[in-house]
């Protein structure tokens, strides 16, 4: 089962990444007010139950893929919905 | 308006960060069979005509936030639908 991941950095929590491509962008002459990037992350899971496939993907999240002090994540699996975390 | 910009690797395109979330999270005991990492991007937009933000976006993505050789690049803009690139 094919599974996303989107970790964002959370609101007020400082984002150079996001900074410099707004600035870029503005050079170029897009009317951008804001931007800010984060990661997605694809994983394929050796299960075909979105709910074990999610509680799976939120104790990676927990174990590897955010920093939850910094980062907020969305799951997306297919059949069952996004959820914010 | 806000719109979010998904740059992933594509098929077949080396990547070593995906890789290495694969063997850490295989190393965790997660039974991953792929992972694959690529960049969110969030926009907020002076515009709030879908049309022109997806036209905008798609520029964006060939000037400065996709390399079209190696990544892939799903723009995602609200009451519009995705969109594969």
């Amino acid at each position: 089962m094919k599974v996303t991941v989107l970790v964002r950095p959370k609101v007020g929590i400082l984002d150079p990444q996001g900074e410099a491509v707004e600035g870029s962008l503005r050079r170029l002459g897009f009317p951008v007010v804001g931007a800010r990037v984060g990661r997605v992350v694809d994983l394929e899971l050796d299960t075909a139950d979105p709910v074990e496939a999610r509680e799976q993907v939120q104790r990676m999240c927990a174990e590897l893929l955010a920093n939850p002090l910094i980062e907020s994540v969305e799951i997306e699996i297919p059949d069952a919905g996004g959820s914010q975390a």
